[in-house]
Formats: structure tokens, sequence, C-alpha cells
């Protein structure tokens, strides 16, 4: 993968703060073999790294593949999806009216146990993958099914297609249907362990593909198997995905089903079941965080762990409105999840909008806030970062990827926009410039505005993952 | 236009009721060449129309264009975007953090201005109706500008393009900068017979374009100007659109501009003051309706005034959740609207997809109501009617357009998913489903629900304005 090395050229936007977006205008990023960046130039066209900085890196130009963003075309960093479920792809959109447990039992649990065929687990994985590729996620924290066969197919699936990937077989060992649920707790580690000992054959240096121990939320796994799993994190370094405060009656159902006389815990709190068993650790990805106390919130920023904000999935199965600022404020890093399929998108694109949007009912009242609470609000910049820099740091990838620096890895998509003619007519192809129009006043914020709100796949031309080409449009 | 008669075959599906599409499969739908329902069949393929249906109508079977849906497509009618600026389309998706009134003065005066350059008008007027014709809009509710010519521009560009509209120059005399205001009531007036002057002599049956009264919003309208508008459409018959109850401190700027010694009106509420005004009719269309009290929705519920919901427009810029299953419940005639550029997307698809999503945040406790409202929760089904029928009866076009029913007009988009294969792929070309992946074991409501939240244009392959084909994509 990535046999050369390459050059590119043109404009170049990243995070440089949670705040703020970075704009490198004519410039040249250069990625060596190993997907590696090894130079940033500003100022630099083609003539001129040809001149200085390939010398400089001892690069033959004649062996140097370029890439040039044409006018109004831009690189940004890779989207990471820090949650979803890659066994519930097919199901996205639909979701009625129900909320989190009537869901699992009407929508989920079903079609994931479908999963345990070959043919059906290979089909809707290929489709996951392709399809969180063509929107720009370089990087997905996956959770698959408590099937070890299909779990490492989507294994083999993401390095064959050249994504990213954090990939965990689902732990659950309790108050799941019997066609669904793992036998024991013992049962349940077993499989556990089989499947990250598939991805350490499959990628032994983890350079793409990365085991997370996934319990699947509190009410499905017993104390035993949460403290097992917490033991074998302890052991194996690896990170952790789960679930917490989602939905006030899983809430609820949580405080019933462990109290502190059985958890040891100080409290009956939900991150505090987490806690006692080990898995509340920096390495910890909480996906929803919705409905956190002050107490809660205070504990998952004292252990580091992170929080994977799904703000189409929260809105979509009525769970909440999650307050990311607060969470932000007390210094907990956060990224963006499609959870699919509570989520009803594959987009990390359509995530950060909702992100925004959401933000923006917290504002006005929603979650009980008192409405005014104007710093509630995210921005543009903002929620671009969730789904760059954000990402990377909730996945244990920071200073790898999310941002254009040297000695980072080149995960990152070319976006183009529609730009419109005097005519009215949008220039070259008809889905040239997707859904999003650029009239030629707007400035460079007023543009990846535009594409924030109105941009799809369609804007997204390439896609490259450790500097390997894994998606471009025709 | 619509020269041939026309025998549509295949899915057909529409509103019958608020929460109930009808799926009529194997079907077959003839329009006559005035754009005309004129039959529909159930269980009638190609061969039976010919034999039986076309005989019946006397239609010479070599004279008619077949337009067959393929597998797996549907017919679904046009949607109606009940509120929208057409002058501020270059603008969707910027809107900063702005609120209304800051929005109002910091993105959209200028815009609007500029716009009586008329190449800049042309170009802008001729996007937003290729851009929302492309979105399946087949009818829509114009704001344009103050400006008289570029208002008639945007006429004849309706006319031309054959998307049925009310076109409405837009009243506004006080309250906003000097370089964008009627110079005065009388002028306000004259200007808007002007305008609807020109398209009563461009579409004298106003068969595609009809004019619509426009008092901007009570703030930025003297009591003069709303009187003299109120008699205007008395005198005309003419629907009426505006805005009410966006945001809370319009609302208080209105209480200020209009207390009831100076109105008459019996209170200081928005409603009463267009009441007082003759504003409140039951061809009013008011966009936003945020929020309303329970005296001031019983009165447009007494005027029958409809209501455009606009979702998308009401959490950008941090209105409010609007309580639509309220407003229905009072009996109040809802439709959808973009509200361009308020709202950041040109497609009622995505607006539809709004509505559901924050009739959600109105159960989680926006807008101050208790959490736990569950049936304040919008379905697919009800968002798919609010955007077809609902649309059609708030700008008075119900029985005529936004369903299949004998003698109505076919005002319709054809609607096709993707098919994914055995092996993950898409069937057929790159773009051919959009965005939205069926796997091929979904039901017909379930494909219906996945239109809604993936959908974009390119599900919208084709699309028809009173029996005229007027966008298919390439």
């Amino acid at each position: 993968m990535g046999l050369k090395n390459k050059l590119f050229l043109g404009t170049f936007v990243h995070s440089k703060a949670l705040d703020e977006l970075e704009y490198l205008h004519n410039a040249a990023v250069c990625v060596d073999m190993s997907g590696t960046i090894v130079a940033v130039e500003v100022e630099c066209d083609e003539l001129r790294a040809r001149e200085t900085v390939l010398p400089r890196l001892g690069w033959e130009v004649a062996e140097v593949e370029v890439v040039e963003a044409k006018e109004g075309q831009f690189f940004f960093p890779g989207f990471i999806d820090t949650h979803l479920h890659a066994s519930q792809y097919p199901n996205i959109g639909i979701f009625g009216k129900s909320t989190l447990l009537d869901w699992l039992n009407t929508y989920t649990f079903p079609l994931e146990a479908s999963l345990s065929d070959p043919v059906k687990a290979r089909q809707v994985y290929t489709r996951v993958i392709r399809k969180t590729l063509s929107h720009g996620t370089t990087c997905a924290a996956y959770y698959a099914t408590i099937d070890v066969p299909s779990t490492n197919l989507l294994t083999d699936l993401c390095l064959s297609h050249g994504q990213r990937a954090l990939v965990g077989r689902v732990c659950m060992d309790q108050l799941s249907p019997d066609y669904y649920r793992d036998a024991s707790a013992d049962a349940s580690l077993a499989a556990t362990r089989a499947s990250i000992a598939h991805i350490l054959r499959a990628d032994p240096t983890m350079s793409l593909v990365k085991p997370i121990i996934t319990p699947r939320f509190a009410p499905a796994c017993s104390l035993p198997l949460m403290r097992q799993l917490g033991a074998l994190a302890r052991e194996t370094s690896l990170p952790i995905q789960t679930h917490i405060s989602e939905n006030k009656s899983e809430i609820a159902l949580v405080k019933d089903l462990f109290p502190p006389s059985a958890t040891g815990a100080a409290d009956d709190s939900y991150a505090s079941v987490y806690d006692a068993a080990g898995l509340l650790t920096d390495k910890t990805v909480l996906a929803h965080a919705v409905h956190l106390t002050e107490a809660e919130a205070d504990l998952v920023s004292a252990r580091r762990a992170k929080v994977s904000h799904c703000p189409c999935s929260n809105s979509a199965i009525t769970s909440g409105a999650a307050r990311v600022r607060w969470l932000l404020d007390k210094g907990i890093t956060c990224g963006l999840g499609t959870d699919m399929s509570g989520g009803y998108s594959p987009s990390v694109l359509e995530t950060a909008r909702q992100a925004a949007l959401v933000s923006r009912h917290v504002v006005m009242g929603a979650n009980g806030l008192a409405p005014g609470e104007e710093r509630e609000k995210l921005s543009v910049e903002e929620v671009l970062f969730l789904a760059t820099r954000g990402g990377a740091e909730v996945v244990g990838l920071e200073g790898r990827v999310g941002g254009f620096e040297v000695g980072m890895e080149w995960d990152a998509q070319l976006v183009g926009l529609g730009m419109i003619g005097e005519g009215g007519e949008v220039e070259g192809e008809e889905d040239e410039g997707g859904d999003v129009d650029v009239f030629g006043w707007e400035s460079w914020p007023d543009r990846v505005a535009k594409w924030l709100y109105n941009g799809d796949d369609r804007n997204t031309k390439k896609v490259w993952v450790k500097g390997r080409l894994v998606h471009q449009r025709k």
C-alpha cells in the first residue's frame, strides 16, 4: 500500500484548535511510501516543490505521484466515526417511533443475530465499509456482533478495503433474547480473546486495525463479565467501547440491576458501575453520555475516559440532547459517532451538522436546561474539530491522524464543491458539486459552512488512509 | 406543455390521511394533455391499460407516452415548499451563531438588496428553481425581494422552467436598513400591485404562478402598510404570506411596536396584530409559529389561517422547536417550508426529516414542554403528508395537487432507491440509488423510511408539474 511517495498540492484545511480551522493555500504536503507526512510547505507550488522540497527529502522527482486539488477544492482530514454498529447498517432509517430498549428488541437484535450467516455478513460489512469510506470516514470504531467468525470477517474486510478501524466483538451475557446472547461470562471472554487473536494475526503491528473490548452496555452484561473484561483491558492495554446514559429507562434499569451492594461502588450511578468493574479507563470510548450527572461527568473526566457524541441517534430514537459544551468544559475529550443504526446516517458530516443543530436545541431548552445558554452552541469549526481531531483522541490516535502535520499519517479526503456559472448552471458534470453551490463571492469559512450544511458523499472526491487511495468517485 | 396524453405505470405512493400512506402497486395513472389525472387503475399493467383503459378514454394507443417505474421505483407526489426566500438561496448554510434579528442585518438584507442587479437575480433565481425542482419541489411559495423587476423575473423564470409557484414581492417600510426598504406604505402597495399585474399578464389564468401578498413580518411593516395589504387581499381574494412568532426577541419587538392602543386589537399578541390589520385570512400562510400562545393558536385556527413549519430554519438560527402536533390538534393546517436561507437546505425531504427529528426534541423537553409527551412525535407518514397534502392545503391547492386522484393535476416525482447486490455492490450506476441502500428484504414502508432519512436529489429521477416533465437526471 502507498508504494509511491506522494506530493499533494493545493488548499489544505484542518483544525488548529477546537474553534479554529487553519487554511493553507497554495501549499504542498509530502507523504512518504509508509503513508507518513514528511513535509508541509506553504507558498509552495509544484515547481517550487520539485526544485526545493523533493530534493531535500531525497525523492526522485520522476517517481513522485502528484495529486493536485483543483481550484476551489481542498484537502481535509479524514473523518473519524467513533461509534457505529457495522452489523446494523441495513437498518438505517428504520426505527419508527421506538426508543432504545424496544428498538433493540424490535429492530436490532434480530438483524445482528442474522449476521452469523457469512454470506449476509460479507454483504453487509462490505457495504458499510464502502459506504463510510465514500463519505470520507477513514477510521471507524466498529461494533460487530457476538459472532466470532463474522467479526473476524469484518476485520479482514477493513484490511482489504484499507479502512482504519477498531473492531469489537460484542459481549452480552444477559437481558437479551435467548437467540442472541453469549452463553456465559466465560464464553463471552473466550470469544473476545479469539477475535482479538484474529486481529493480531491479521495486522500484527495494529497498523490499521486494532481490537477493542466491547461490553455492549451494562444492562446486557453481568457483573462478572464486566469485571473480566476490565481485567482483560488491564492485561492487554487495549481500548474499551461501550454505551452510557443514553436513555432514561436504560439508566433506571442500570440502577435496578447494579446496586452498590453488588458492585461495591460508592453510588448507583451508571458511570460508577463501569468504574467499579475496571471499565472506565483513559482508553474507554463511552457512546452517548446524554444524561450524565455532574458527579458522573466528573468521574468520567477524572478517569480520562472519552465520549462519542451521537446526535443523529439521540434525536432519532428520542434519547435526549447531549450537552457537549458542558462535557468539553469538564475537560472530557469528545468525538462524533454516527451510531448506525440508532443513527440514520452513514455520514460523519451529517453527524457534525446534527451536532451543531442539537447544540442549538440544548440552548432552546432541551434536556431541562434554561433557555438562553448561548454558549452551548457548537460552531462549524467546533463540530469539524470533533469529527477529526476530537475523534482521533477519542480512539487513541491523536498525533497520528486528524490533521496535517509532519509525522502524522495521511488519512485525508479531497473535497470539491459546486461552482455556479453566471447562467445559474453548475459548472462541470451534473453531480460535480453534489448539493453544494458556491457562487464565487463566498469566503473560505463560508464555503466550509456550505459544505457542512449541504455536503454529502458527492463532495468527497478521493479518500486516502495511511497514504493509500481507498476511494475515488468515478 | 404536456402535449401528449401520458400513461404512468408501476408503484404509486401517496398520503391517504395524516398518518397513512397508500401504496398502489402494479397500477396505472393516465394524465391528459392538460396535465390532469383522468384515470387511476389498480392491478393494471401496460397490456391491460392498452386494452381497456385507453380505449375507454378514447386515447389512440400509439399517441400515448408511456412512463414506467422500474422495479423498486415509485411515483410520489411532488413536494410543496410552503415558505422560502428565493433571493436568499446563495446564503444557505451561512448563518454562524446568529439568531433572527442579527441574522437579518448581517447576512440577509445585504444579499436581498444586491438582487436588484438583474444579472445576479437571473443567476440566483434560475439556480434556486432548478435546484428545488431537482429535489422534487413542484410548487414553491417564494418570497422575492422588494425590487419589482427582479420579482417579475422570478415569475418569468418559474413559468419558463415549469415550476408551480406563488410569488411575492416583499413589503417592508420600516425598521430595516435605509438601503433596503420601501419608501412608504403607498410606494410598497404600488410596487406590490405592479408585481401582481405582471403575474396576471404572464399567466392570466394563474394556471402555474399566482401572486401572493407578502408583508415581510410585522416589525418591518408599518400599521398603515399592513392595513392596506389586508384591504388588497380582500379586494383581490389573493393569498397572503408572512412570518409569525419565530423568535422571542422578535415577539417582544412586536409587542413594543404594536400596542393595542395603536392596532385596536383586544391584546398585544403577534397574531392579534395581523388580525387587526385584516391579514389573518383563510388564505394566509404563517411561517414558523414557534412560540404561539394558546389564545393565538386558537385565533389562527378560528381564522383558518395556515402554518408553514420550518424545522431546519428554526433549529439553525436557534428560534425554537415548533409544536406541530399541538397545532394540528387545534385543527390548524400545516405544511413544510425549507425557509432558505434561515433553513440551510433546498430540500423538502430534508425538511420533512428535520420535522420528524424536531418533533422528538419537543418530546425531549425543548420549548419548555414536559418530557414524555410521546404523541408529539411525527411519524414518517405524517411528515410526508405535511410535505405533500398538507402543503397543498396551506397554499390553497388542495384537491388540485398533493395526491394521485382523478381530477387532480400530475405534479409528481419518480423516486428510485439503491438496490444492493450480494457482494455489497450497488446495482447499476455509482449514484443510481443516491445514499439509500435497499437490501431487498425491507417492506415498502421501510423503504420509504429509508428514503426519508437518507434520500436526496439523486433519488428524484424525474419531476413533472401539471403533466410536463420539468426535471430529469441524466
